[in-house]
């Protein structure tokens, strides 16, 4: 397997809309681990940023400190390979910022993919994913916390990702493990 | 690519002995999504045991008490699905109590397969380990917290396993990263 370039692959981390315990909509709460083990994935395979949607306000405010202490703070100076990784990540307050963020970075709207770990009908396959990432066009993949994306925003992307184990009898990876999976399909090199 | 029984597959995370920030041998701390995000990939890919290694008896007592909630307590009832996962877990004080847990379970002793981020003439492919865990014996593969497994302790392994992106530039995943790729190259299924 051939290393890919993914110089047009933008991450983001969708914290509203997404499911609930129950189904419901919900707002989550951020993760500290998230944001480092997603930052470090999305650097080691080249993404070229790491959204983090987190509407809440006190939240967007943790996620924001956590990153300054990385970039800028002690952690800066303590671990400058996680400065590294931490600098692909914007903290935004809405999906709409996070498009806008990639559209200063680029000049262009991304098109966008959602992940789930639902399978259905109208998903793409992993050999589709790498050839659009390939195009000029950014690509913006999208992981939902909680238990999942809101199927009402995810009707609203560009593309959906196959599962990463659809036939799976358990099927319950962490979001960073999901990352981390679907990033090493889209641009690992190993044999 | 088609997926493959791992049913001789046993994962090891150890806490001793590891590499500390400039190069020393220490005893980590436990974190508890590792041992979250270890066995939920581990019981996603079919693995039949999850070690984990911690001979500090404080932190080992911390891991304990963890699987404890998830497998007997109140989190046993309020999230079944992590219930299943955790049931793999064995915290363990030492790596010959991880390689008895698992002689009792399969009645044989396990190869080792060692884990690192550093490139190295004798690493055997994926490939080849993919071979390897096809075969009667059951196989355990390590994987160090810190900054890595130590080399005395690697150099006793029968095999070591190529790293995950050996060439990159920027080369820091989480060892929660690292065990879900190392898992899905040797077991997933995608097109």
């Amino acid at each position: 397997m051939k290393p890919l370039s993914v110089s047009n692959l933008h991450i983001a981390l969708l914290h509203y809309p997404v499911l609930g315990k129950t189904g419901e909509i919900i707002a989550s709460a951020i993760t500290n681990l998230d944001l480092h083990d997603i930052a470090r994935a999305s650097k080691t395979y080249g993404a070229q940023s790491f959204q983090v949607i987190i509407p809440l306000k006190d939240q967007n405010k943790i996620a924001q400190d956590i990153c300054d202490h990385w970039t800028n703070g002690h952690g800066s100076r303590s671990n400058p390979h996680r400065k590294e990784s931490f600098e692909l990540v914007h903290i935004t307050p809405d999906f709409e910022s996070a498009i806008n963020n990639i559209q200063q970075q680029t000049g262009l709207i991304p098109k966008t993919i959602a992940t789930t770990a639902k399978k259905s009908d109208n998903c793409i396959s992993y050999t589709r994913c790498r050839q659009l990432i390939q195009s000029p066009d950014p690509h913006l993949l999208i992981f939902g916390t909680a238990w999942g994306i809101a199927p009402e925003f995810m009707m609203q992307c560009d593309h959906i990702l196959m599962p990463i184990q659809p036939d799976a009898l358990y099927n319950h990876l962490s979001v960073r493990s999901a990352v981390s999976i679907v990033l090493d399909r889209l641009a690992g090199e190993f044999c």
